[in-house]
């Protein structure tokens, strides 16, 4: 048997699937340095993540009997939230594993909708031991946070409506890169488009794969970081080989510059993002990336801890 | 001669002249207290405030010799930036007088648009004297905040996109309001809609003008506020007669309602609203209005000093 891999076909009917579920982001003109660019901001998305999108689509397409069981996810925010809503509109149980040092905006944005949530320690403990144990006790369904073909393509209609919001593809697209699912899906959605997956430094598997042509993990140990939804220390053969068969090359920002790009978003944006949502504009305006006119920057979530944030943007 | 008065047909014809140097702001779901409303983000308009709208109306429809002359504006920072850009965009020249204690984000955003400002006290000097000695040295026109017709049609062109996008008129809409450009312009393009302008409490003369019947001004000496887009005086008769022909009846919401909302905007929708664009927010989850489902909330501003954000967020 043949598995099926996430496909530009599978993002369009996802695209049509979801569509009455998930706020159709604008795209935002940033004039900069002499250059029109165009900022995707899912900050603005229902649950303050695209996450929204891939968890929508996986969980639309379950059986009534799988319906009945419940969804389990194991995730540091983002992905709790995004199923946690979906699972609540749809009329799903859903349980989520987090790791007891999430942010408490994301246990808190998770447990308004509804889920049950279990603490899991992310020094002595394995999320996916335990998420795998709950789905088998429960019969429920595990909804992995990247490492799905459904998921993938939830989130590759970001790349949909870009295309759709332009009247054409852009010529770059930078996204923000934890596990590869958003950067993987919309490389798929918009293949004439070149695509610059962020990572934060010392987290850049998926860039250091990209080079070296096969999966290699985070270097042990990786230095802390401010880009909790980022934490991925292992890529998947999906999302590496949306990547790879596109063509694209990642890089890794710093700590400053993710600060810095959050000040900055907030003063000529007016958008919250987070850590982790904002290493794509920390790309650009640090000058990491030759970006030309009319390229499109993803600012992929905005759940952040606002004694954090103020520490961020008063400095 | 009879002046022309602000119109619907004035704000239709608006909304197609501006199309092409405006944002389409998006409605953003707010799900609160069992019920779905729209929040019509204009924090994410360019300049960072619904001001662009208003004087790109005006100064598209100068003429040639008008455009070489220039134009002045005076303005605390909003209707500034809306104005700078409006004219740097099409290449004529502005000089803006602002209030020395005007927030520094919005005195930097204005000289960003490459315009002259002219700083004057707040206290001892009258910026209408200022502004009229300018524009008389010049010869340039003055582009009024909000005693304008095609200023309020302009600006009334949210009110003509959020039809759009709702594909009907909303029940309710609630706006914050200063010189009542805003509100006066959405209740021309909303017919059907019942229209809530929200003042800060102590400069509630709109509201209190509504009441009467008659525009009295703000009762002296009116408390500090922390919105300083709202410090509006003396409403104009074309605003208050959009307004009262409308049968809108206003309301005045507490500072400390003000910042709760400003934190409710960070949280739930990840945009960043300054205090004076809180306030319809504020009026809503303070309870002060029972809006029903399906209602429009505008956000109209998001210029805020970041050490104000950070400590009222970071609270």
């Amino acid at each position: 048997m043949i598995e099926r891999v996430p496909s530009a076909e599978g993002v369009l009917a996802a695209a049509k699937r979801i569509a009455s579920l998930v706020t159709r982001t604008p795209l935002l003109p940033l004039d900069w340095q002499g250059r029109r660019f165009w900022v995707k901001p899912e900050c603005l998305q229902q649950s303050g993540s695209f996450k929204l999108r891939g968890a929508s689509n996986r969980l639309m397409q379950l059986s009534d009997a799988e319906r009945a069981r419940g969804v389990v996810a194991f995730s540091s925010g983002n992905h709790a939230q995004g199923v946690a809503m979906a699972a609540q509109r749809l009329g799903i149980a859903a349980t989520i594993v987090m790791p007891a040092d999430a942010p408490a905006v994301k246990v808190e944005g998770t447990r308004n909708s509804g889920a049950e949530i279990v603490f899991f320690d992310r020094e002595t403990e394995s999320r996916e031991a335990i998420g795998a144990r709950l789905a088998a006790e429960q019969g429920a369904t595990l909804v992995p946070s990247f490492d799905d073909v459904d998921v993938i393509e939830g989130q590759g209609t970001i790349g949909v409506e870009t295309g759709e919001q332009l009247g054409k593809a852009p010529p770059l697209v930078i996204v923000p890169c934890g596990g590869g699912g958003l950067s993987g899906g919309i490389a798929l959605a918009l293949p004439e488009s070149r695509i610059v997956p962020v990572e934060p430094a010392g987290w850049d598997d998926m860039t250091r794969s990209l080079e070296t042509g096969r999966i290699v993990p985070v270097e042990e140990p990786p230095p802390p970081t401010l880009c909790d939804a980022l934490q991925t220390k292992l890529v998947s053969p999906l999302t590496f080989g949306a990547l790879r068969d596109a063509g694209a090359r990642g890089l890794a920002v710093s700590e400053a510059e993710v600060e810095e790009a959050m000040r900055f978003a907030f003063r000529n944006l007016r958008i919250v993002a987070e850590p982790g949502g904002a290493v794509a504009l920390a790309a650009l305006i640090s000058g990491r990336v030759d970006a030309p006119d009319g390229s499109v920057i993803v600012v992929s979530g905005g759940n952040v801890d606002p004694a954090l944030y103020a520490r961020i943007v008063g400095r």
